[in-house]
């Protein structure tokens, strides 16, 4: 059982810093979550500096510790789970980062372990579902979010923060049927932006709509969109409104508070997810590293998440 | 028609900044709103730091797209925008700058353009209040704030950004029957202080009564109020909660959030205004531009409700 | 009559900075109230710095003015209130400062005068409370955080800003059967750390319960549990959510906004405080000072609470 | 005797901040220096927030202690000496202002105690030339800046911090022939700039020249230039370079070190000053408050000269 | 002639920032020197950030004036010099980029202008050599660096912050001959890259050795090396001390100061520069933006250095 | 051999942060040198903030390769390190905290391996010097630091970062005969302080001498003063002036350049250093991490030194 070094033994602040104060192995033997990085921040369309994302998550996880009184579930000490390093990356070569990242992640997906990415500009994001579809197949996916993140191209390329889910969809890793998005917000590049989920047959909520509903009519609604299939979950931390969030990309003002946004996250059990990301911390612009540390929060709840699938899965 | 250059051609990050990436142009044919800064601090009764907060705003409006999605209205391309420059200013001297300002924003008044001022110190909207009542007569005033900006004097002189409403009402380009005012909060500095409003005839909710109040309730209050009469629409930034807009001069805490301060300003359609402000951003205070983010988004809702009264009007 | 220095003389951003600009006096006669600061920050078990809190509470309050326009009640003017300077500490003593501490608090306690704290790590609190509890006896308390501070020990030592609640209850200061907590979140040690409060007799409402009940509803239930007895308040403002408390010793996300927080505090009338104190800021951390200027309010509100109680007993 | 409070007592972080925990004393009794704020930034040409230059100063001060090893002098405890406080101000009102810091700073003058104003925008010298000029007829300077502040005017207004030293002139209370100023540096406005202390009849010794004179020679120069008559030392903080002093209005690279500026400091011993001030600290643009910190220790050497001074006339 | 707007009609702090307040203009009719942007940060090793180095240098540019008194050189309105705006850029496509930048800058070289760039990674010199080669040949290049940038691959990849100089002199842009480095200090990758400048036969001068060498004799060798022919001089700011250029990607401690610095650039007068850069400026890790401010001056060397080339070349 | 992972393999900003990315191991075979943290700030007079100190210069000492190219040494490939991790502390506890850290360390006393400690504050270096004496004997001393540390006591108590020194020479683990210290600077309590390193038979260089001696000279002065017993080398970073150090606990301005610094530490060798360590480093007054990296290069030297020791012993 790999768990956090014991916060009661010498102060949090203390030790070099792993997610959670998690031990840092890379070997999968007897492991059943694995938090990594993703340093890369090269395809964002604004603010770059979240290729020091995961070193700041993991810098504020210290004020973790292992239960969720909200869920009310031990997740540290039940559920192995390890700081699996950071996946190497490429300044520069969005495509090679890709290619790298999935090469980092694929062995998590074989060996069925689950992953809980730390980013890092979204478009890894792309890299991961590669890896788990190859063994999993075409994914769902639930996206909380402000921005949809299925625009065709930027400037002439593919690859960028802001068009991955196209990608994936063309790809054939993520299944656009079982794709629910959620959150979104902040001024479009005009009228035909609103049409382009429905174009790729995308479900998705503006934030306007989900504020108006419960975490619970969401939950729902996540469910019966991604069904029973292997689903990821992705968690851009700029879908908090920017004074939750200061240390991101693409913040966007008017959005949720920090306590509506975890609300939505906790809702979301009874769902077969594969794997997690949360992503787009930038710790430059961040502010007493609050960002940091609702991401490591973030992030926990995923870990509950999980928790609570394997005790569902063996009950 | 101007409008900001695409954001597809080159990052947003690109170019000097000027709001919304809009030409910066002098010339006021063919243009139907002008945003323009107004880089003036001296009359700040606490943190100065303003006179960048035009510097600030266009940093972010760089943010800004081109669609509002909440009120299904395009924006730029469809309302002819510029950025007309900054107001000249002379530090240390109120009374100069504001004839300055005022000579600087008549063009404006005279030629039917609608002005959106960015600020700078709050005392900075007397002097477009002058310009435009030269051109319109007593104007009505919506005003958000977490201050009623009705004193008497500061230190015995008149002009600071917190007396500067009650001499516009005193100079008549303020008709204080037509004027409404909400957000008020944060301590006074006497009971007395509770009274100025009813004596000047000023409406003004605080914002214990105002977080009561549904959107809607309170548009139709301002509407009832203004009337159809030509009015001017003023907010600081102080009216939302320090944590969103720690980049103030006079921030208070136990405000509204951004999402339900942008409610409020999404309500106010139908009135007939004249001129627009966005005022006391003081990037020194700021975190990671989440103040100046916030101000770039009222400032295009702003044009919104403008290209709204446009469609209105030609319907 | 001991009040602040008048902000229409010289602006709020002159004079040596004391709470509020009121006079720095340690003579107690005609004093009601006693802002004082406890510059300690040996006892945190994550990030230090609040030894600089008193100063950043002290600088923001100047931003304060007289009068309460929520409770309508005039404070500065009616209540004598001064600044009663720093107590003394020895850092990397905590024992000794925190009878350094106590020795420093008597004398209010002993005058009758109630004490505003202004901290400082909350292991201070201890050193109050056992200074009003030589003249009052055992105390009630009500407390607002996100954490219980009723932990054991921390690395085999017995006093830490996680730990001075139960000690307090083991010394017989507290009255564990007139405690109330609220504001309770962020993950525990473990699954045990939930019985805590029942063990100790304590009663505990988490966050998430908090954030369903009326302010009216709470302070209903703060009444029944201290009764008429001498109590005291004690506000970390780790309660309010880490945007808007960015600079402190161990945020937590997904808690109040400041207004919410302020609801509760305004909620407190009727309860027989002996004394005060808002505790754990850590400016190195703030943002825009934001954290200190809500501080700056808790403590007006606590004075305001104050001045509504000797109302009440005259009237 | 006035003296720092005992860092030994408490640690120099504790109590309200006045310059180097010396008593705030409004009384000249038995007075030989006074330090004091002024805490005015209106009439910046570029970055502002210098009003809060004396908080920063003072809080900074808490670092000084008693002794002054390079000069071998004890200044506290042999030289009397309080903080006196702030000058009052209005914010917009660069004349009016000017006047009130006179008013201020006149009582000192007329008591023969010597004064140590804390900046605040450079304008506010001319108030304190003024105030000293009334007593001792027309004035000698010994001033250190990277800019001659001798320019005519800015946007056709007088008052300025980069013109005063020019009225000061025109008004007879500064005599040119006694004037030195050295460390200029930067961009010019034109070839014409060159010219102007020549035409004033000042002594001006750029940076890159006093970059290869040795202190002494430099003291030399000064005495020799302002003789025995009654002399006021003024240093603006951008004197050092840019990396020394972040916290200032209009920082310029290449210049000093803190410590080569230091040596400059210190040489100049017997010169008969009737004043001094240490200006243009703006924290918001601070690092550490290193900026603070030297001015500061400025103000320390400062002191230390007029011990130094005191102790030669009483030989 | 092109030349800044008079700072003498409206403060330096008002208007959309271009660089030194030139016009910004896409016509090279009239012109003789350009400074544009290349925000792009794709290629850095560490930090990212660069992309708002362009934003950040013109803010502070705002501070030149217009003559140059250590070279006695009136710059603006002598040099026509405009705001040529920015490069185009790909976030995550380097080799994209690169030829966007090249493109950009092309029909500076066409036309004769000189340009200045402002970046951004270092990489982009890369793409400005490119340009400058295709019309002039094969260049010679002054180097100020505290790296080499003569690496051979990042990560299996060519083009990246590090390798870009052994590119150039690959790809025949840049004459091996005619390249002089200076200021390499801080630890390397192993004894073997202290022979990469003989392998490829460029002369590179320590820190420790250029700190023994006075300004003219470091221009003598420049000269002697780069001879008469078509010659870049690049300035990566981290060339000085960190103290001196906090905000920047790789920065280096132990290095020159910016005075050590500016005298190095000042004596390179008598080369036949056909495009000049300051590059690496990272916003978000400057202090009081005097890391911006630095570059802004090291610009305003250069163009002081194409005046005196072109007052040489007409005398 | 323990070293680095490999720079090329992936970017240096990848992979949880261990000092200069050497594994993280705890078994002492095979280990020459061992770096090690000591968060802790309990005992800092000023500012605290140092706990964070191991896991900035951590995080900054990414940046270090391996070889030096001034002393022309392979450090990492040749001298096998680890990082040993971070010696336990308790918050507000510094008797017991200092028993931790000694107990900590001493095992790399008993196995002869060098170790590096990285500070947290400077009260730390007394567990060092006990760990080190138990095996070694009484130690020599060098100190490079801006205050002597040698002061009696502070409060009342014994143990704090201005003391330990005192205490280390009462207690026997320096022999003050072998101590030599330099680069002091800054306001002194009084004469009398000036007297305490003759009282105590300690070498004392004020930083004003300091300066007017070559590296080589004081380096010959150390040598003579330590012989060739076991020594132990000490570094407070706030010997550089605070623009290079001000992420400090308590800064002094007017000192030496990290340049300079770094020549006095690299004049060092031929000494008999059984342990260093580089200590104040308080990451939340840093600007840009260059206190950081400053420091995580006087480690690198320090393990140079280390190295150039082992060569010659072997040799």
């Amino acid at each position: 059982m790999h768990q956090p070094w014991d916060a009661l033994e010498a102060p949090r602040f203390t030790g070099p810093r792993t997610f959670a104060r998690l031990p840092y192995v890379r070997d999968l033997a007897d492991v059943e979550a694995a938090v990594f990085g993703m340093p890369w921040d090269g395809s964002t369309s604004f603010r770059s500096g979240a290729r020091f994302g995961p070193e700041s998550v993991r810098s504020m996880s210290a004020m973790l510790r292992t239960y969720n009184p909200v869920q009310k579930i031990q997740v540290f000490g039940e559920l192995s789970t390890i700081d699996y390093g950071d996946a190497p990356t490429v300044p520069g070569y969005v495509e090679d980062t890709l290619e790298r990242i999935e090469a980092f992640v694929r062995p998590l997906a074989e060996a069925g372990v689950v992953g809980i990415g730390i980013g890092g500009d979204h478009c890894a994001t792309l890299a991961e579902l590669r890896a788990y579809a190859k063994v999993y197949g075409p994914l769902g996916l639930v996206h909380l979010d402000s921005h949809t993140d299925l625009w065709h191209e930027y400037f002439g390329q593919p690859y960028a923060h802001g068009t991955m889910f196209r990608r994936a969809i063309e790809e054939g890793v993520l299944d656009s049927d079982r794709m629910i998005q959620a959150g979104m917000r902040g001024p479009l590049y005009g009228i035909e932006d609103e049409q382009i989920p429905d174009e790729l047959g995308v479900q998705t909520i503006p934030w306007v709509d989900l504020a108006e509903m419960s975490p619970a009519r969401f939950a729902e609604l996540a469910r019966a969109r991604v069904g029973t299939g292997p689903t990821f979950f992705t968690f851009d931390v700029d879908f908090v409104d920017a004074a939750f969030c200061p240390g991101t990309g693409t913040p966007e003002v008017a959005g949720p508070t920090s306590f509506e946004a975890m609300k939505f996250v906790r809702a979301l059990t009874g769902i077969s997810f594969v794997g997690y990301d949360v992503v787009e911390v930038a710790p430059q612009y961040d502010s007493g590293q609050i960002t940091a540390l609702f991401a490591a929060n973030v992030a926990f709840e995923m870990l509950t998440l999980q928790r609570m699938a394997v005790m569902q899965k063996s009950a």
